[in-house]
């Protein structure tokens, strides 16, 4: 008998234990199917669903779900394009395992790891909070820290609030949708933050207090990534260590295009 | 005796009555002063209170909180910005007055109201929904609908998630933050939207379902307008509103600048 989806789980779930609630589940397949192979993405879109049946993997591991919601509560999103999208997972046997909260509970975070390390930033960072990293940067613009990050992570675009010319040294990155304000702000304030890059946040949150701190003259800014464009690296990160774990097995990380265009 | 501020409120919630549960409430100042003018904002930022200042006006009407969140649970924010801010409005004397769920319920929405008669398409009009509006246009495609709307509302950009030169005939219109599925998805299947336009809404949820939308061959497109720029419009409405019900106050709008620039 080779390595079982339940194997595969193991490992990833070691570093922390069983979780009483989280949305990190087997969403389709049996935990007693061997794996041919695996891989890896951001989002199970059908892009990357047909990709990884191409490549004869039979477990495709995801950071978010499968149909449009955090929770996974599908229901309510049923129609033409659930319908296609289950039938088309379902006729090729595909098992889809979600791994999100666990890889976010590893020490550190492994998305926010993934990302440092896709930026090159590790040897900047002063202080790891649960939900954020603390970087001390020589001098460098706002401006110059976006051309980086676009360089990096192959982004067409980043949106920017504040000053593109406005020289910082501390900086803080949130992953994912951890740039509300609850979040950014109070960390702004205590660490004496000058930059926030962020995925995603509510608009009228740390964009609001940004602009009012600007407006009384402690200068701030938020670079805003995209949601997929933070996290994704994370899971780069995690087809890595798979392939250390499993190293007789075949594993593939799939990309998922930009699905943002700005005009 | 003049129009106090009690008279104004009174006046813009008469078309609704009173809610129960509202975050519309007079924020700073007293209902019982009376008002030597208006000024009218979509967000309350530092720069549109000193403007509401300097026109002389002593009530200031916004559709967003003064403190970053939406149920102005400001005390999680408290700090520099928080200090600075709440000092400036409380010397001014300047009373705030929240004018949010309110409009939402006037029939039809204010502020959808107000964004469609700025994009001057009041006559494509086909359904009237609670959250959004359902257009039937000719045969446009979404950059044309898209460079329609950045030069009707002035913006530098906007996202778009699909296909630019798909034509499209049925489109919905989402307000603010009502870009979330649990909005846009159903609506999209009911009434087999070729587009929706809104404001803010999660990444994970509509724009994942456009993508696998179109890649199962039924092409859909999303045109994000951010939530500022889907709501400003609004509050420019309220403002003549406000011009015909007390012709003889001073009363003005004041426009937020772009918070957000792509680079």
């Amino acid at each position: 008998m080779g390595i079982t989806i339940q194997d595969v789980i193991n490992q990833l779930i070691e570093p922390v234990g069983i979780l009483e609630e989280t949305v990190d589940t087997l969403k389709f397949g049996s935990p007693k199917t061997e794996v041919s192979g695996i891989a890896v993405a951001f989002m199970p879109t059908c892009d990357v669903i047909k990709e990884a049946i191409r490549l004869g993997t039979n477990l495709l591991i995801t950071h978010e779900g499968v149909f449009f919601s955090h929770w996974d509560k599908s229901n309510s999103f049923q129609g033409v394009v659930y319908d296609e999208k289950y039938k088309l997972i379902n006729d090729s046997g595909l098992a889809i395992f979600r791994f999100h909260d666990y890889i976010h509970q590893y020490k550190p975070d492994g998305i926010t790891h993934g990302l440092l390390s896709s930026l090159e930033w590790e040897p900047y960072v002063e202080k790891i909070f649960p939900v954020a990293t603390v970087l001390k940067f020589p001098k460098l613009s706002v401006r110059e820290i976006a051309e980086h990050v676009k360089q990096k992570l192959e982004l067409n675009f980043v949106r920017i609030v504040g000053n593109t010319s406005m020289e910082v040294t501390r900086v803080g990155v949130f992953c994912g949708f951890r740039g509300g304000g609850n979040q950014v702000i109070p960390l702004m304030e205590e660490e004496s933050l000058d930059l926030v890059i962020y995925g995603e946040g509510h608009e009228w949150e740390a964009p609001e207090y940004v602009r009012d701190s600007n407006a009384i003259g402690k200068e701030k800014a938020l670079i805003i990534l995209g949601h997929a464009e933070s996290e994704e690296p994370g899971m780069r990160y995690v087809t890595k260590e798979l392939k250390q774990l499993f190293p007789l097995l075949p594993i593939h990380f799939i990309p998922n295009k930009p699905n943002f265009k700005v005009v």
